[in-house]
């Protein structure tokens, strides 16, 4: 239980060090993101998928709105955990360096780049007084000459490069799955199959294919792609079968 | 009961994380939305029915000065829950955009975007020094290329769409009844009927037709109109008689 | 009585949200609205009247110079409570904008744009830092398009629009008045009448013609006019005889 | 007494409401005006007489140098109570606005204009953080279009208009002595010798004609005029002899 | 004894005022004063003598360097006392006005002039927020229009004129002696001999002619001289067969 | 362990003296760069050996995004430890001095200016309210005209020159293996086999080639170098080998 | 010892007055100085001798590195304790202002002038708000149309002139071997002997030539010497031998 007097505290002042050299403000933030629903990404030989949660609170609620899968560029997509006001900034941040970095330079923006962009963005909030950190994390996945690369970022400006990953709500029990079952040899079907077994395994209840998200970025084609409903359904069809099969 | 020493705390500071992730501020300025009258939206396939209870404190207040429904631009109204003066500038930096858009790009601007636009500005405030977050949600409905569109944004700068929806006072019960009783069939008409049923499940009295305010916005003319005192008394009627067939 | 310790948290810290919601800076501004003396505000058919009680707190101060009721353009009158130096800043507001549409325009301010500039003003006050809430509440009374309009406003902002409403000291006292003894056939003479009861019910001793000013905007001549001191004379002499008769 | 850990608490914060709507800042500059030496304003048929109290720490000290009686423009005089420093920035604010008035519209400037231009800047300073209130009240006398005027200004920044008034130590006493022996036939004489009789009330010694000053603005000559000290022995004297013819 | 935990609290704040009225920083900024060595001002006929204490840590420190006693223009000096950075800062700003005078008008500053240039800049440092008042008094001593003038300078901003009048250290001793024996008859000489005897009686120890530092402002000349060591030593022997006469 | 308290005191503030003459925040940043994987430097006479432990947190993370190696100037590379969020800011700025100095000057930045320059801007961070101190140090090599120089720099801003150092975790078991084994005729293999040794003393594993990376500046070529992999493998059977024959 | 919620209170707040008339701040910066390693000038007839002390943590580092003995132009050096990144700030602003010097008036700045541009910067620190005093303590020695001068500055910014002085730690022991053995007489050898005598004194060990620097400002040349480390090992034998005859 969190008392009264505890919670006011945290009304006040900015981010600085404590005698253990820690910067509890970002370490806050952090706790911002596990209460979001999670967010998987993989990075196959075939280009990188992004699967995301889309856990909603009412059926009335337009899932589309929860917006936690950005197309930033055409190459570029993103994945969000976290406070959502907040992550709609970074993604706007985002999407602006993307139109910039093509109109100054003629081309598209790298992805390591833009991370790099974006995780100086988010320092700034950490050390500079006025303002608190970002409550978000991004998985930031594309293709930078033929490579698929796959990023992340946490709110004290730390940009990762991975495999594979997850952010939000689960985050460990995904990861572990995603330890033990990833593969260099995966193409962007068994980076599919890998995220929603991964995500599958942490909850509960069966997976309902209106209940997550996924797109893709392939190295081929170099553009994001959202993958439809009915397709996600043959997924877990699969899933559920391979489940039967196994037991 | 609210201790002064625990009041004091609350005059002082700038909004950041506590330990667990949570933005306080926020969190309080949702409970100014609390303390407001309740507000609903219902997306019905032939358009959106905004509808706002208008209590007032004396019979000598204009019912009609508690602004709480605005017609926004042709196309889009807004209703408002919370602190009433921050909602009302909220509502004119609604108007100021959808203007902005009309004279830069010579359209009307579009719902998704201009709720995109007020929950950027609403999630300034809680991320930067030096001001509180806005006590207010709104629910913002109108006509995007045909299409009715239903957007509610929190004090945290959050945008979700939903087919039906309420904020303010007795949200939760409202919620529960639009859930149970929305249908995808349902004509402006329907969506009038179950918004006052949802209002009158609330409340203890009888609804006065002087008591509340509806206005739709239909997909055939693409305009934002107010519905008459004399018309709403019908459909009060029309409940009552329905409500005494059920007993 | 009001400790020493609890004083001093106040000589701190800007305007934001308690745990329930509420911005007690305002609330505590309210008070100081409170600890102003009386102002009444009555809108007829013909006209609006405002009244003000001028309670002195010597003889030898000039009744004129305690400005309670003050003239903003020709069509426009307001009467303040609360801090009087806070009331000063927001009146000096008024008329700059009153002066301002009429240069900018050509045509007189509506007396319901000036209450909403007024209060954007005010409510600018209570989510910025660095200052703090205006103490003063105003009821704007004028003739819009040749209809009589009385608006109030309070410190958070809030613009309302009232048959008849009272401000300051025993507020609450003279509102139930005004409530009970209202009526929709109200003239000019009905109006100060009623304002006069209502002010001295309020009060343990009778009405002193010099103890308070009242000023009327008529539809008729959409101009504000100071009632002279015999004119009162002659009101509260017929409130005495009625007083009597009811006896 | 007044304990170390109290008077800590007054070394931070700016201006803003106690749950009682008060202004504390504001209070307890008052109370520096209480700390200040008195002053008296007397406005009569005639003119207006201004008369302070010079109390001197030190037989070294060059009473002349204590300015609480100044000339601001030639029709217009101030005498001021309360913290010294403060009082003189105001003084020289009010003497550079009389300089823009008639350099601006080539007359000189209304008592009243400049009352308010004064009392304005005063409550920019209990409004607006990162400043204290002014420690200091004011009493303003002059002419306006022939007819003497009094005004006082507090640190809350509100001007009252008074046909006699007292500021600084001893106020209450003195300011009934006004009210008891003002009458309205005083010609500038008799106002001299009212506040003369007001301040030796106040004291338990005699008054010593070195130890105040007068100044006096006629209503024929609209000129501030100092009296000399040779002139009040006169009146000293007449006030003994007055004394002795009571006793 | 000064515990800990209240010398923390002066690490915070603004210059505000307590509840009796009081600004706590601008005395605790006489305290300051009070903690420097002592300065004796002398006004006299034929002009003013400035005396300074010059004790100092080590032998091996330049007495010289301890300034103390500053010519600020030809004609007008400055004794300075408490927290000597700070004297600094105000005799480089009056040196600054001192030389801007000349330039804009073509003749030296007035004594009196000067001085209230530099209380309105040390009265600003204790109205407005984000710096603390200047730790340090002054003693500005100069001829205006042939005539002598000697001023004095307190941390709150406020300027007296005095015939003779000491700062710093062991002030109200030294006050107290020349309170005693100051007379109206004062040549040059007699001041100096005034002040000597006047710091002698404070210390418990002979004056050491290398101890002390004096500057005169003759009538005659305008122009500010300093005293030679050798001299001084006459004055010293004057004083101690004075002394030994005596007893 | 680290109460609630205390952790809360730490969102606040700025950099300012202890009384025993200490700067928290800069200490507390000190941990941060403690709690950072080790790097060391080693200045031979052939050239600078920089070397940095990659630990990372999960085998999908790809080695190559933790970059804690950086070329900076074709001459200079920087190897960072601490806040990688804050050191990528600092690695961003000295990139940014050593363009700027070839713009400006035509030729590349001397390691020694280039220190300075990042060690100012650090400064800066600890005197200067409204910011947090860099949680960072990092070892600074590169070679100034034909001479190698190796230079550390820690959160205070102070930059010191090496022979061999070490920052991070286990600093101080480095450090001492270092000073007891550095000799002054180490060519660059001798140095990338001293840090080897000194990297694996203060493990409890064997070394993993793939778990560090290393890095030279020849005096020769005087270019920035990264060791390949399979390089560093043979470095590692050699100290394998050499503990075996100790054995 | 140190209490960690007294710790924490430092990290707060502006550097105000305490009740006593202290600026706890800067006492505590004055402590910061006496955490750095000693330094010694010494003037004599033929120049100015400045000594420091470089203690090393480690073999390791460079002692060239540890700059405290700064050449700032031809004729002058500054010797610094305390805070190493805070003197670093001072002794470049001393540079700059040197070359402004230059290039402003053709000439070399003098001694006195620049120290006084050093102090004025420091006392800015120590009076305005959003910063901290300067942690450094510098001995500026050089010549001055011929003259040698030595100068003292502290966190205060109160410049002292010196016949020989110490800052830093032991400043007490060495302040007083100096004292009692300084003579008017001196010449360069003599000033750089005293120097290492004294600090020998203040240390439990011999003086090893290369555990100190030594620079002088010779009155013929007007030049700044870094004395060299052979040089030195001849002083140190002959204070050896000294030593040992002494015994």
């Amino acid at each position: 239980m969190q008392g009264q007097a505890q919670q006011q505290a945290y009304d006040r002042g900015i981010t600085i060090f404590s005698p253990d050299g820690r910067l509890y403000q970002v370490e806050y933030a952090r706790e911002a993101v596990k209460r979001g629903t999670p967010c998987i990404g993989v990075r196959t030989n075939d280009g990188v998928v992004l699967t995301v949660d889309k856990y909603i609170r009412s059926q009335l609620m337009e899932r589309e709105s929860i917006e936690k899968l950005h197309k930033v560029d055409d190459h570029i997509g993103i994945a969000s955990a976290g406070h959502v006001a907040d992550a709609r900034q970074l993604i706007d941040f985002a999407r602006q360096q993307a139109q910039v970095n093509r109109l100054r330079y003629g081309e598209p923006v790298g992805v390591e780049t833009l991370t790099k962009q974006v995780t100086d963005h988010m320092q700034q909030y950490t050390q500079v007084g006025g303002a608190r950190p970002f409550g978000a994390a991004l998985l930031i996945g594309g293709i930078d000459d033929g490579e698929p690369r796959l990023y992340e970022t946490d709110p004290s400006g730390t940009p990762n490069e991975w495999k594979a990953n997850a952010i939000g709500a689960d985050r460990s029990d995904i990861q572990d799955y995603l330890e033990e079952n990833y593969t260099d040899d995966l193409d962007l079907d068994g980076g599919i199959t890998l995220s929603l077994e991964a995500l599958a395994q942490s909850k509960d209840e069966e997976l309902d294919p209106e209940g997550f998200s996924v797109a893709t970025i392939d190295v081929e084609t170099e553009r994001y792609e959202r993958i439809e409903t009915d397709e996600l359904e043959t997924y877990v069809q699969e899933l559920d079968s391979f489940d039967e099969d196994e037991e």
